[in-house]
């Protein structure tokens, strides 16, 4: 079925190919009928999306017939190998018996005693699904591979990774086939590099090969990473990768994490999820948690990013070795902003508290400790180990003391350690449904970061029209293409002056998502953060996801940009335009993709009229923010 | 009690006075303790608003005891006069019946069978009820006055009116006290104007005399309007506004509506509300209902324009000569924008049927009958009468006609007559809590007009804080100031682009409010006004409200914009910036605010540093401001 699927320019699409030879030989019925009626539907569905679409279809149900040959079931079990258990043996008691379970589709038969009361799932459990969907996975080229991260940051499911280790402390014992260079990087140049894939974990999408910038002399196109057949190398590479998993992760203090490349060093916290192939989204998700999963709150809204973010019966958010990861739940759609901003108000006043009490109690911790606790500079990651340390010295100073306040601070005591609070959901819930709250939130003024997945097309809602398509876009209620242009909802939100915006595209500039990541963790107040995401809805394959990131920014539908309130009080403009005069035209970039181009099939007059208007959008937009962008000052006096 | 609240610089507030010489009477507790517990009470509830309130009260309770003097009550009835019914009796069966009633007190003792079904309540009832409450009404000097209409434009209560009318066409029968002065319109020169005050409508609030600009040159100060006591003038004042109310309305086809002077002439169909003395809001709705009322429909968010918009027993929504007046329903508070989209989608699909119809009909209509009703030019006043006169002559064509077409085409017929649809609401409505659909009806593209009343305060809901709170005021919940800047609702509509936007102070620009009314309404598409309302619960005397206004003007707190997409459409910079460069201190404007200086009293050192954030807010959003209204053009070409 996957080789018709490839040899018919299908991908890995086998929907169809498995149709067609079901109704080949179940005599459901007659053959030729069956036929006949497969290729009508296929006109029907995918008729709007263009005639190449019908002819692939068309060109899988003849190869599917030509295919399609009889495997003999011998009449005895020959096999020398056993169906694998749903979960590995070294799977965790609670995976064994209930995650195991749902997986193995005997969910029905668990007692309700066997599921966690209070629902609290335990983290960390999709690394124990072993999905092996990937027809070919990621190959390293270590002799011409630079290390730039760049294919570690955009794998949507952390299946590639990389560390650095000093051969010295590592005792030996790597499979024969695990690779390693040397370290490319100025401070750690006695180290060694290891970039490793999760074979059985990768869904193949091929978004790190895209992404890699390295191109090789040869004539055969080859990059430093290329995709292979997973089958002949799973064995291997599983074995590499628990090798990988068990060198010492990087010390986050004396990472810089000024580079892509430094970012690649730092374990993610959100790993294998069920989002698609290809997903735009996850790199997102998994970035906050490489920076700031150890101390993250995540409040998410229901939606494509709740459904991975935490589906029975695993978890992708993750611990690290100190078992520290994010803490994360799943709002309503409508209200993820307000439940997010309740954490935040529930850990300022924990922490509130705790300072209070550390005051109170300090002959008893000691007056050194108890300073150190409330004059503690955590800017740094330095800064937070140091505090994390206090805390635990706390911890055990107050162990043996009964006294109300003395449990009380040890039970808050964890709040005296900053954290970072985030509110996660996509374009429906925060242009549309969530929109009254996330406003009243950014107007708080309160320490939390806002990320929204903007994929523009209510992608797990359905595909409705939103105040997030774009013009000219068809979705379900605007078959004739959106009429009116999209709302800037980074502009609106630099309005207030109290808000940090940044508008993200990881594909365009990873560096500058990076950027405003870490700008939006370090305001201490409201944070906005909208990151483009391709998405399978808007049809096209997504190994060009990051293509179109890129024609999204150099198009001008998508301008980068960063507001940051500190320049306002700095006497200078807070508003930092990021990318480039548009040098492509709008059609350039929306025509390859099939939201648009259903347009130019069913309305070609409407099209052509939509995308005028949509072009002198793009032109309006970014005239205003070019003008924005040179203003001397913004009203401050220097000083 | 009057009198003594007057001397005693109480303004009109009789309940301390009330209060004194109840207790000092009545003997429910020894008179020196209730004396001196209502003196610490008056501490206790005024000692925050300053120290002067607190001695106004106890100066008050002084003059209230050596006033006190016993009224004899003869053992005899000697008056000669009668109680006044309710309602007088050339009033309308239905207010006679009902409405007199409740006005009585006796609306539990009505029949369920007297009320309507369906909930409709008939307009125009206000002027039945006559309440007599203002102590001083406004007393105009023809000889001096210029006609500018400014005193009719401000009233609140539309308890003042002009109009211009033909001697040679009213028959005399003018009472005599009736005055009138030689038309100052270069049109009319033969006419005759007269000013005319609602004596027992007028609340008194002394508004139309601060908005007099005329300044007499005798030296006792005198304007062309000055308030004078009403009982000895009801009499005679009576006469005179039933007279004029007899004189015809002026022809809106003639008028040119592009100054306040002439839209004095247009009458009002907002007129007796019961909002408050002095109200800052009332005023724009009536402007509304004066240029745009005769094809208005209007749903209304709950607040206190819904409660002087429509609360039993009486309406203050009118309608005209002709029986024309606007339609008005009462949203809930959090989907007044979408309550009033309803209306909107409504009449554009009943016109759009209305106009299948009239081609279908044609021959039966007549084509030149039917070509003029689906091409007609409604942009002006003539082109509506005339639209009007048509549709009329379209009924009549089809009164006899039996087929289902022809009877739905005349149910319709009306609909083929421009609309204008508004959104009425406070700042609680649009900014906080029906700010979501708020937001979804400005980027539907709709045709809709949306009227936001800021007072700031939240006023009807009881003063909480809200994002349209100013930085530095203080509110419910939050006692120690507000510590962020107020949202900027109106730089957020500019945003989409597609949306007229203007931010109107009657009191610091009236043309300019006028203008914006007009341009929202002619713009086929979502507008936005948000107007500056000045309120009670702000804390100063109402009398001062217009200048308070300027001072929130040219303090730079409330800059004048006006947005116009169809600038933008001709390749123009849409944003006008309306008003000058802040010319005082912000202090100079909100110092003069209760709700602003009790925060000096209870938290001297907040309030210092509050002004200084809000003073730099000022200064920020200024430039801003400045220097987009400089933007040589907006992204559009010229052609």
């Amino acid at each position: 079925g996957y080789t018709v699927a490839r040899e018919t320019g299908m991908g890995g699409r086998v929907n169809t190919i498995m149709q067609t030879c079901f109704f080949a030989i179940s005599g459901v019925l007659p053959r030729e009928e069956a036929i006949a009626a497969i290729k009508k539907s296929i006109e029907k569905t995918y008729g709007k999306r263009g005639e190449s679409v019908v002819k692939r279809n068309f060109a899988a149900v003849d190869a599917a017939l030509s295919h399609l040959h009889e495997v003999k079931v011998p009449a005895q079990v020959r096999a020398t190998f056993r169906m694998r258990p749903p979960v590995p043996p070294e799977a965790p008691e609670f995976v064994q018996k209930v995650t195991a379970e749902i997986i193995a589709g005997r969910g029905d038969e668990l007692p309700v005693s066997a599921l966690p009361a209070d629902g609290t799932f335990p983290s960390a459990t999709t690394q124990w699904e072993k999905r092996n969907i990937a027809l070919d996975i990621p190959v390293w080229d270590e002799k011409i591979c630079i290390q730039c991260g760049k294919c570690v940051l955009v794998c949507p499911h952390a299946a590639i990774r990389a560390k650095l280790f000093d051969p010295a402390e590592v005792n030996g014992g790597a499979p024969p086939t695990f690779k390693t260079a040397d370290a490319r990087w100025k401070d750690f140049k006695h180290m060694k590099y290891a970039l490793q894939v999760a074979p059985e974990d990768c869904t193949g999408c091929g978004l790190c090969v895209e992404a890699c910038p390295v191109k090789s002399k040869s004539e055969v196109k080859h990059k430093a990473i290329n995709l292979a057949p997973q089958a002949p190398l799973r064995e291997a590479e599983s074995l590499n990768w628990d090798y990988f998993l068990k060198l010492p992760d990087n010390d986050r203090k004396v990472l810089s994490v000024s580079q892509v490349k430094d970012v690649q060093l730092m374990r993610p916290l959100f790993e294998f999820s069920g989002a698609c192939t290809g997903c735009g989204e996850t790199p997102y998700i998994k970035l906050m948690t490489q920076l700031f999963g150890d101390r993250a709150l995540i409040g998410n809204a229901t939606g494509c990013s709740s459904i991975y973010g935490g589906n029975l019966p695993t978890t992708p958010y993750a611990v690290n070795s100190e078992g520290r990861g994010p803490a994360w739940n799943n709002s309503l759609f409508e209200d993820c902003a307000e439940f997010s901003l309740g954490m935040r108000l529930a850990i300022d006043k924990q922490n509130e508290y705790a300072r209070e009490l550390v005051a109170r109690l300090s002959s008893l911790i000691g007056d050194e400790l108890a300073g150190g606790l409330l004059n503690a500079d955590q800017s740094n990651e330095t800064g937070i180990a140091q505090q994390r340390e206090r805390v635990a010295a706390l911890r055990s100073k107050l162990a043996g003391v009964n006294s109300i306040e003395a449990r009380d601070l040890h039970a808050l005591a964890d709040s005296l350690v900053r954290k970072s609070v985030w509110a996660f959901g996509g374009d429906g819930w925060a242009y549309d449904i969530g929109y009254g709250g996330l406003d009243h939130v950014l107007a708080s003024g309160r320490n939390i970061n806002v990320l929204v997945l903007d994929t523009e097309v209510y992608s797990n809602t359905g595909g409705q029209m939103s105040k997030a398509t774009p013009r000219a876009a068809v979705a379900k209620f605007a078959a004739g293409g959106k009429p009116v242009a999209k709302k800037d909802l980074a502009l609106i939100a630099t309005t207030y002056g109290s808000v940090y915006v940044a508008r993200v595209a990881m594909g365009a500039g990873d560096m500058h998502t990076v950027k405003a990541f870490l700008e939006a963790d370090a305001y201490d107040g409201p944070s906005l953060i909208i990151a483009y995401s391709h998405c399978i809805a808007h049809g096209y394959d997504l190994v060009h996801g990051l293509d179109q990131q890129k024609a999204a920014v150099n198009s001008g539908h998508w301008p980068l940009f960063r507001y940051n309130p500190r320049l306002l009080e700095e006497g200078k403009n807070p508003f930092q335009l990021d990318s480039r005069t548009p040098s492509i035209a709008l059609k350039d970039y929306v025509y390859n993709e099939t939201r648009y181009t259903m347009l130019t099939k069913s309305k070609p007059e409407a099209a052509r009229q939509l995308l005028e208007l949509a072009q002198k959008d793009v032109q309006q937009r970014w005239k205003l923010y070019e003008y924005w962008s040179k203003m001397p000052n913004n009203g401050e006096e220097k000083k």
